[in-house]
């Protein structure tokens, strides 16, 4: 058989693979595996032996069979799996962690609303009516959630990438897309706080429905990327 | 014995199973078997060697004892499994993967809310009393959630169904069974905001209650399904 | 030896029982044993073989053993462990595991409250004065989590146990202990808001503390069992 | 060698300690292995075979070495564990893990407060300040968590430890004081809710300033322990 | 071969690595090797028999390997670690579980805020303007998170690090600056909470916007380290 299967120890757990699979990719396993298997180390029962952490080579393996990872929904080794990526010289694996590692960091979106309320006898047809969606946070991170959906004309500032900016909003109204939004790149909401407004003793500008001046209010959700 | 049992190597980790169960649907497995074990590479203890995942193989092999999969509630490997049911050419398994994994996103329900006060000596009869609830996020989310009990009369807009909306409402007033409905449908709450009318220097309406207008209140809650 | 050290090889992992033990329950495995373990198929090393999955047969097995079931506190897998049982015919470990699988849902739990003012000189003396906690939910929920605690006499309707009621309240005025029977029966509080009141311009009614009518709000928490 | 090395079969996962380990507390385990190791049934190689959850016992074996027991931080199989120190009667590890076990329950922080604004030309100088923190639920549980820092001389009852207070509140103003001294004590902060004040038609009592009457608010968070 | 590959049994977990791996730091497993391997009990299949708990010794192992520790992001056994490295007196893995065990705690990070309004026909440019960013909590925590960024010139107190303050604010109004300071130590936001301002009876001072003054708020967050 010229594609063995070949046994491996790694640190104590036994993995079983073949021979063309170690040896797919450039790096410190193809060069152990370059001249057979009969000048590697053996443990006593004859197995190939790999003086590494024996978990995470489960993800070693499993790299070199699909030439891709795909990690668990909550893997928390990731730190960890990369030092082994370093370890046995995986560029490309190496290459793929790295980019899946995203820059952490807060983001904030808040919109000021009130209701609609029906002028002409639809007294029942009251909607949450939003005046404008509002971002904060670095800038780097807003663009890339929000792509061109991010209004940023009235932000003064033109300066680096990861300055702070609380002058954002969003070209649109729809509070759920922004979460949505916020969602795919992988943030989640963590928190959230609301405040009405006081009545003051400040007349109504001309115009202003006076119901939907007394329902306004300011919601503020905050996400979070690990 | 017609049925014998078969000891697989799966990268390293050891299962056993019917000859039947292996073979039971067809796709990459059932060719392996299809001679017969003794053409299949074996191991060096002479088990069945098959070069993939081997934590990932207890559901495969699951799902070919029953013919359906039921994984774990916070199961975490699930785009993992799917490489490998495209490995394994499983077509029941990937469908049975492909429902399961429901779109994601975000869906908020809010309700504008005040207390009935009682008005003929049952002071103390007060209860949460809810002028409507208002569902926002995308159409066909909130109508796999709510189904018949949406009232969408009121959004003007007939598009598409992956468009935002703020404009739904329910054809009910029990904030609870919507809670349940979203439960029911995989969404979790995430956050919340409450926040209070300002008195401004309106006059009421003819016919309000003082008391309940003074207790008006607008609270919103987070929905998300991952 | 009458009663012998059976070793299982279940889907490849190895259990090991008194036969006493394994035979404990009428079903399918008392069954199998009926005729000793001759007959039974064995794999290639002699251990009994059964074709299920490996890593729940835990559970079963300490069903066997203690006559109860004690799973561990985040236990995710319990409809697999249900379809196992069913496989297993085990009656005993189908009832508890119904039993202990408890209905889904939404509680919400809210107060109007403010502070109590001293008004003789102890002008510190300033606490949290609750006016009445509501609960709201579904009826059967409501009525499982707070029983003789909770006041139904101003909810008209008397129908079902599965509709939504906004008309309970408790009979005591201490939030925590609320709380408290709350997370006795499993649910945890995933949600809060607040709001405070408007001052309108409505007259206080007479004999109504200036202060205290300032402070008052409307807190209300979302409780929710998986 | 006269402290030999015992290999353990206990429900088919293998586990090794010296006997002297194994023999340590009294219980059943020393009874087991008080007249040597020959007259203890083996399973098919010869290993000491124990016929309870394989898992657990990595706990047990734990105690058996150091004498105490240190759980991973988010152990969830307390109450299995308990089962086996019974079966066991292993007296140190059953109240190690009462011990252990504390009381579940809720306990409500909250705050009156506003902030101080400057008087005299320092118009930034503008903090939060605090009026009084306080405390409610059942009482065994609070003085638990705040002991000596408690002030319980405002709640009239003197009653069993098993009831609920809504009357105590701290000796000092630091919130993030109590935060801390309920996360020593293994709660966390699981929901929060604000509300401002109304202004209501009330006059503001002479001595008191305008713009911090404006800003006041009350804040209550929600403490749950598992 | 002179560093050759040895086969532990720890606790009843195998392990594999190379002579010079367990030997490379002084301490109890130095110790146990400097003779090599022959004197050293074994436990029946000839494997070096040590008698502690097989699961940590992974992460002992890899400290050996790599001379520093990278743990799992959720791991969860570190006090059960720490034990471990005192029994084998491994002052360097000692010394990295204890630079690595920060300080838990809670920080409050508030704002108060409004809205800048335009005024110049630019009504729509209505941004979030925060007046103050104020940080509440122990000195020594505060410090470590916002270390120049910290303004304590307003706090009278001089004391020791263990003190509490309620009297920090940061030279900067970025909110999302501060939760991402937050977030690279560690900390995560658990709850929040929002208020706005009584309109009362006061006259706003001259100068000030009364749109501005209606929508005065003041949010809360809480952020915990484990």
């Amino acid at each position: 058989m010229d594609d063995p299967v070949v046994e491996l120890n790694v640190g104590g757990i036994i993995y079983a693979a073949r021979l063309s699979t170690v040896r797919k990719e450039p790096g410190k396993l193809a060069d152990m595996f370059s001249n057979g298997v009969d000048s590697i180390p053996k443990d006593s029962k004859g197995k190939i032996f790999i003086d590494r952490d024996g978990v995470l080579f489960r993800y070693v393996l499993d790299y070199l069979r699909n030439q891709n990872i795909v990690l668990p929904e909550n893997f928390h080794e990731k730190s960890r799996l990369k030092a082994e990526a370093e370890y046995f010289q995986l560029e490309g694996l190496l290459r793929s962690l790295d980019t899946e590692s995203r820059q952490a960091g807060y983001i904030t979106v808040g919109y000021r609303g009130t209701f609609a309320f029906g002028r002409d006898g639809l007294s029942d047809v009251k909607f949450r009516k939003l005046a404008r969606i509002t971002v904060c946070g670095r800038v780097a991170l807003c663009r890339e959630v929000f792509g061109d959906s991010l209004n940023e004309s009235r932000d003064p500032d033109r300066g680096p990438m990861d300055r702070y900016t609380g002058r954002f909003f969003l070209k649109h109204l729809f509070l759920e897309q922004a979460f949505d939004n916020l969602q795919d790149a992988g943030f989640k909401c963590v928190a959230s706080c609301g405040s009405g407004t006081s009545g003051g003793s400040a007349e109504l500008k001309p115009g202003m429905d006076p119901e939907e001046s007394r329902w306004n209010h300011y919601n503020e959700f905050v996400f979070m990327r690990e």
